[in-house]
Parts: structure tokens; C-alpha cells; sequence
């Protein structure tokens, strides 16, 4: 199910428990040109749980409840609720006694990488993050181009911080791809973000 | 607003935010016998993330979405909603490099803390993030006594596996006491708990 917040940002139903077969190999999930980044990462994270290399989930949406409803002989339904805004990103966990956090998005553009998709209170959770030493950063997906990358959370700060100073207002390709790296989907985990991790800790180490 | 989910367990609405004056110290917060263990753990991962000492939040419960209305001028409203069963505990983040993942749960007895409190899928997240190296525990309060405990993951496994065994179904105040670290509710933050995080810490480097 597929809605949009009212500022205009789509909103995805998280998924149902799938199907999917995680401990076999049998079944191929390719990185699907027509999947959302979020299920790609839901279905990732279920991989890296069922192999026990990291335990990492997404956040629920946060939903102010009003009213809830107890049909006899059925469950609770909530008849009405408004979705709050979020005060962090949307994925947390551990990997190997580290903290993880980031965020994910999604873009249609081929180049420009527009930077009013991230929020200040998404900027701020990840300062404070880095701040106490997790691993923090941001997956950027480019649907058309069929790419995905991880910025590092201080790259991302930094262009941040230009466009509240009159900069651009968006992150070009080029600088994206300077500034992150890339990752190619395949399946099993559909997108192996965990390798990335092992280079940012190891950039960490020799820092 | 208060209400229950179909087996039973309270529900209670996340908090919005409130005008707690967490920077200054003028008004005092005490541990407050008719606050909720959920309010108290609220209002001090606020404290703590407003002194850049921990970043550690609530998770928001997650709801399955059926129906959203858009009305015009307005902002959207959920009309048809209902309760999913989380995966996880429901709070985590992160303190000085350390995943730290915890339950909480309160009870009005004044002995006997019912195991039943806790579901399956928590003692297993909370067995993985253990492995992965996380400081992992519940948090329990005695409402009536006004008590609250704070017991590492590890030893509530003990209780659990015990009564799959068919051993005791619930745990008493004198196992709580041994295995477990008092904290005693304050102001700023209302519960301390990130001084007992210290003492697992210090704990785990002596083995």
C-alpha cells in the first residue's frame, strides 16, 4: 500500500513478513530494478539476522493514536490516527559490538540528488550518533541509474551545512560518487551494505 | 490515552513532546509514584540526549495501515489501522560507542514478577543483540513498592529457559534483588539508568 505524507513525501507500508526463503540459497532475489529501497534493506537486515552477522531493523512510523475500536470477537482496530513526524532516522542496530545507524533514499533524478530529502532532525540524530561513536551514514539510491551508494553521515554534513550557507542545494553524481561508496546489489543479501561497513571501520581504525 | 491491545497489555500513547525543562535544573522532575516506567525511561533518554551523554529512544508501535483519508486543507487522517506485534525490545541506541538494548516493564505486585511479561520474540532479540556484543537488559518496576531493577539479559535468559523447563513461571523480588542492580529514581534524569550501564561495562571487562 502506497500513500503520500502530506508534504508530499511517499509513504510505504512497512512489509509483511515474507515469504522469502533466507537460510537456503535456492531461491535468487536479485537487486530488482522495480523493488524500493526500503524492501531491499528490510530484506537485507532479515538476511544478516538469520545468519546472525548483524541485527539491524527499521523503524515503525511513528502514529499519534486517537481512536481505537474493540469489536466483540475481533481484534482492536484504530479508527483514527495521524502520522507524526520522526525524530531519528529510520534504520538502527549492531554489528560486531558497533552501532549502526542511517538513513536510506531514494531518487528518480540522474544526476542532481537533491538535498531537501533529508530533515534537520535527521541531521542532528546523526550527529549525536557520530558524536558517541557509532557507524552512521546515509544509503542513496538512484532508481534510473540503477546505483546505490553509502555516504559517510560527516560527508554528508558537509554539503548540509554549504546549503544552509547559500550553496547548492543539491549533491551532484560526481560528488556523490567521490564522496561514498558504491554498492552493488545482488541477492543474498539483496543489498550487501555490511561490506561497506567493514570499510568505515577500518577508515575509522586508521584514523 | 490509555487503552488495551487485545491480549491484555496496556497500551499507552507515545508522549508528545513535553515542555520538561531538561537544560536547566530549575524544575525538578522526581521519580513520581504515579509517573509510568514508560514516561519516567522517556523523560530521561531526553535528559540524556539533551546532555550529549546517551542517544537512546523509544521505539514507536507498530501499526498495519489499511485506510488513510486526505481531506482537503488537512492533514491526512488513518481511518482504518491495526496493532502488529513488534519484533524487537523496545528500546535501544547508543552510549560512548555501546549498543545498548533494553525492555521495560512494570508490575503492581509486591513478590512474584510473572515471566509472562515477556514475549519470545524479545528474549531472542535480546539474546542477538548479546551476541553482537550489546549491553542488553530489562528494566522492572515494583509500582506498589517503588522499586525499580535493572537485570542483564543474560540473567533473565536463566528464568526463561527455566520455566520452558518447567520451572517457575514467574520470578521473585529475592531473585530480582540478587541478580539484578537497584536503581533509585532521581531528577535529571528521573531514572539514573546509565550509571548501572557503567557497572555492566565495568562487569564485562573483568570477565
Amino acid at each position: 500500500m502506497n500513500f503520500n505524507y502530506p508534504d508530499g513525501r511517499k509513504f510505504q507500508q512497512e512489509s509483511k513478513p515474507s515469504k522469502l526463503n533466507t537460510t537456503g540459497a535456492k531461491k535468487l532475489i536479485f537487486g530488482d530494478r522495480g523493488m524500493r529501497l526500503e524492501d531491499e534493506i528490510n530484506e537485507s537486515n532479515k538476511y544478516y539476522r538469520a545468519h546472525e552477522i548483524a541485527v539491524i531493523y527499521k523503524k515503525p512510523t511513528p502514529i499519534q493514536i486517537v481512536k481505537v475500536d474493540y469489536p466483540k470477537r475481533s481484534r482492536a482496530v484504530i479508527k483514527e490516527a495521524y502520522f507524526r513526524q520522526a525524530s531519528t532516522t529510520d534504520y538502527n542496530g549492531i554489528y560486531q559490538g558497533h552501532y549502526v545507524d542511517f538513513e536510506a533514499k531514494e531518487t528518480t533524478n540522474k544526476n542532481t540528488f537533491p538535498l531537501k530529502n533529508f530533515h534537520q532532525h535527521q541531521i542532528d540524530h546523526l550527529r549525536a550518533c557520530l558524536k558517541q561513536g557509532g557507524i552512521c551514514f546515509v544509503i542513496i539510491k538512484y532508481v534510473t541509474l540503477n546505483k546505490y551508494f553509502i555516504m559517510p553521515a560527516s560527508k554528508l554534513f558537509k554539503y548540509w551545512e554549504g546549503q544552509k550557507d547559500d550553496g547548492p542545494k543539491s549533491i551532484q553524481l560526481s560528488e556523490v560518487e567521490r564522496d561514498s561508496y558504491e554498492i552493488t546489489a545482488n541477492y543474498n543479501p539483496t543489498l550487501p551494505y555490511i561490506e561497506i561497513i567493514n570499510k568505515l571501520i577500518e577508515s575509522r581504525k586508521e584514523q
